[in-house]
């Protein structure tokens, strides 16, 4: 890795689409005789750091890591330990991965926790969960685990169903499912939808269009929905099967992915008639080729007796999981190369520095919590435009700048006035409202 | 693996007295040299899965399999993770069974539980206690202690002493110690006998017999109980010993198994004057050959000035667990072979399916508790007639069936009318009471 | 290690001042390159056993051990596991240093229980921290980072800052930079001053003088302490350079030495106005060639702008841990031999034995605390006269002896009286005051 740039999986788009098929290839081999790969990366280790317990994912890292041959050390429930002494997260990966490991896994409550880490460990990062953010290994264990059963992504009619606005899971599944084109219908369980600036972002990134959908009946589950929508690819293949977006039937369904009501993350709202997916469900004839996905743990949302249908594939993802892990964290530890290309970067602008007077709004996130004492706020331009569109650059909320100043001049402007236009990209420092450029120190445009 | 139907140790009753005698053999010689063997298992992967919290046993089943060459994850505390979020035993098993780790050890607050994981997984399971049923595991490396001390153990004399009622470790001793021919002098703690489910299962599977028993003085800890029972089996050489059963005086004491209070399951009993064993106990003549055994941890019961006392094993007990839990692995992993024959289940008609009307009445058993969800009750039938006999499939607990259904004709008969024996086994149903029987939609007998 | 005695690491006195310094020679060669050693240890097994959990100090051992090749088998907080079935430390430590573990390292609460461990167990004891009294290990670890960093120990000047009261780190490292040679300015937080005991024992063992010091100016750090004090050696060449005691001024630091308030420790004393070192401490003139340490973790007291300072060496301190800690535990494991001479402790006379009426005065003691069930109170004598000093041997507390008894005559003295100074050494019971020689049956002098 000497010479290299260090590469960390904070968010799916991490990994360029071609580099994520490419290690479903390597994830084959390793599964073909998963006891065979003992040597390859032998006296390295890996460190879990878990600022919120979870056996799962833990357990299928440290599985990983062992049938590479590598070394395991664990904090499984670091909210009791270091943390109780005041530890920030940034000091622990500066501690953690300088010397006792050589990649890190993090699982913290906090939206935008996983990038801190990577910006601040000198190893690889793998985000294991952050707050409501993202959860990408999962989201390659699932697209693993699709291509599987279904030889591709593109094209597939993919239903999540239940909590879609807690689920880091499903946001994380969502970009990767719209990135491949692969079309999502949501059937959210009443008040748990899936989030604007997830939707936004799908839209922005992807051309994802969404239309209300009529679901094929599935009983238990499209009956406790009321809000079911179509989110289909702008991509010219897409736009030429639907040439009327008011509203999708859906026949064929592929997978339908359910999720627990997240309940650590809820404020007291009801679960009540929470979508249940039974025997019923797959009797439905839109659901006769289709896969029951689930990340686990599941409570009661699938029924027992549906475990034994071919068509219940959540055990075997949960299996599939060791060797895309295998196959992730060989490629991070630079053990396996890619042929593929990294992905491009290029039109997100760097981050926009501290004294922009910006503040992320979301309440969750890092740079609002732990992160007030050391981390200044760190955005992202998305839109350069109509108004100027921002993202915090640890958990990717979105604010929109509707003025803009001038760094060395100190005056600022409406985003839309000539003015405004002219400030060099560099020079430029956005704000949300006049009173936030005054309270930085900024005075209004003289004219 | 491949080819064979994998094993569990779910009860001691899953190995037969041949193939333990031959684990034994095995066990020397891994202990002859504990750090010679780290290629054994190399690989493998064992997972402990930790539903109540035991660092002693974990650690020995851990040790057990470094030294082996395999590895090693742990959910040391489950209850506070993936458990908190409504997760069942069947579906963790089921994850980390699958792909995670090639053998379980699994410890479960209910009893039966350990059944209920060997199974839902796919690999071997071993069960480390579940509940107040049964703790195999220890149960071997106790025997094996017995064995390398005292050379045999048929026809050993060995006293149980303290909380008889609730220690699993116990209630598996006392089913091998009959197997292999010893006797058991029972000296509990008042309140605290040996429960009745044991003794019946003693008596009907090894034909054990109780009879009052003197214990020659112990001081310490014969005048704390006062109900000491020998128990010994009926097999024709013991019989010729024991021509009057009435009350037998025990003069030689070959081990003393103490044990503590096992707290955690008591519901508000005092044990004020709980035995305690001294150097004064061991002064006692009957004692001259005897051995001090505990499961360990001790709290106050036996002094730690006796520690010292070359009779005291206990820590010997704990270190011999190593060398017997490597071999228990190495058997389960299919990486030695045992020439002797499995134990034979034919005496044991299968379950009895779901339907019955039957439900275990042990309010301790997984199928009460979180079972309740996913298993049906399932019994097997120990006793044919007078009246019939079965047990939970789960727990072992038993009960007595005084009706017996048609499954097909739906009508049902006192167990020992003619037209009941007439049924064909493979279409009994058991019910515990007529009530039972009705409220299953069955009908009593029209004569 | 067949034929010789085991060596801990209770104290860091347990290691010569030759042995540290060929051991960091060694951790050098773990360090060029951590990944090369991973046969070193192949088939040990190291426990951590944390009664109080940390992740920095385990995760560092694991690590350590890991990257030697060995296994690692942990009970990450014993507080809730057989703790809280009662079981002592003695019993925990004889039944994992039995056969579960080759090496242990300890982190318990109670002051002295590494002691205790080192004790019982038959194999090497390494203290990861107990109560207040020492953490070896990881001074071992801040004085190879001070070594590394100005190339020698001797005649350093070492700025210790903050809670210099409850941290055990702090205590460890005082003892070792006197022997070594180094100058010791303590800055503590008011009401956090370096406790008595530990000043007696610097200047007993190490000839250490007191003086004021007037520090330059330190901003943050100099200002929120009133009572700065200087802490010299006498050696010779010291001496010669300070003539007059009465205030040092310190114009020249070689290291500053931050630590964290112990809050767990502490008993509701306020921390307002906690020292904080900042970029304005480091541009004091005096402070222009010091190294700014802390063992980690961090609350408030270094601000992170300080962090990229090429004088911040804090994670710098962390990561050489690994390296020195594998070095301490190939030692240790006799896989690795130093050619120095192991300290000598002729000076010390054994232990007094129980029956002497002394009871150690540190309520934190290991002795009035778990220990109370099985340990009899141990003294060591450190000076013999002016009035006896003794030091209980698992904390290290000292207390004054005024009276004298004989073991057989039973009869006491002042400890200056003729017939006190007859008793042979080996016939001495001491005693703090009359009553206590009486009411362990002594009679005063009838002269």
């Amino acid at each position: 890795m000497a010479d290299q740039e260090k590469r960390d999986l904070v968010s799916i788009e991490d990994l360029s689409g071609a580099e994520i098929l490419e290690l479903f290839h390597h994830a084959d081999e390793f599964r073909a005789n998963l006891r065979a790969w003992s040597d390859l990366c032998r006296g390295a280790i890996m460190a879990t750091l878990f600022f919120e317990p979870s056996t799962r994912t833990r357990l299928s890292f440290e599985s990983s890591m062992l049938r590479l041959g590598g070394g395991v050390i664990s904090a499984a429930d670091e909210k009791n330990t270091s943390r109780s002494k005041g530890e920030s997260l940034a000091d622990t990966v500066r501690v953690v991965g300088g010397g006792y490991a050589d990649i890190l896994v993090v699982r913290h409550p906090e939206d935008g926790a996983a990038r801190v880490a990577a910006q601040y460990a000198r190893v690889p990062v793998v985000n294991g969960g952050d707050g409501a953010h993202e959860h990408p290994n999962k989201t390659l264990c699932d697209l693993y685990t699709l291509w599987k059963e279904k030889g591709r992504l593109e094209g597939l009619e993919v239903v999540l169903c239940g909590d879609l606005r807690y689920s880091r899971t499903i946001h994380s599944f969502c970009y990767a499912l719209a990135r491949f084109g692969a079309n999502i219908v949501t059937m959210p369980y009443p008040g748990f939808e899936l989030p604007d600036y997830v939707l936004h972002r799908l839209r922005r990134d992807y051309g994802v269009q969404a239309a209300a959908a009529s679901v094929a009946d599935l009983p238990g589950i499209a009956g406790s929905s009321n809000a079911a929508a179509y989110l289909t690819s702008s991509k010219p293949h897409q736009l030429a099967l639907f040439t009327n977006l008011t509203n999708i039937e859906v026949n064929r369904i592929d997978a339908i992915y359910m999720t627990r009501a997240q309940r650590e993350r809820h404020t007291g709202e009801s679960t009540a008639n929470y979508p249940r997916l039974s025997r019923t469900t797959l009797d439905a004839a839109a659901a006769r080729d289709a896969r029951v996905m689930h990340p686990l743990p599941r409570v009661d949302e699938i029924d027992y007796d549906v475990d034994d249908d071919p068509r219940s594939v959540y055990f075997r993802q949960a299996e599939l999981g060791v060797p895309m892990r295998m196959a992730l964290m060989a490629f991070l530890l630079g053990k396996i190369q890619l042929r593929a290309a990294r992905p491009a970067f290029a039109s997100v602008t760097r981050g926009i520095e501290a004294g922009a007077g910006l503040r992320c709004r979301n309440e969750r996130c890092i740079t609002n919590n732990e992160g007030v004492r050391y981390l200044a706020p760190d955005f992202r331009l998305r839109e350069a435009e109509v108004p100027p569109v921002l993202s915090c650059a640890y958990c990717e909320r979105e604010i929109e700048a509707r003025f803009v100043g001038h760094g060395q001049s100190r005056v600022f402007h409406r985003y839309n006035a000539p003015e405004a236009r002219r400030i060099k990209p560099e020079n430029r420092v956005y704000f949300e409202s006049e009173a936030q450029a005054q309270a930085a120190g900024f005075q209004p445009n003289a004219g």
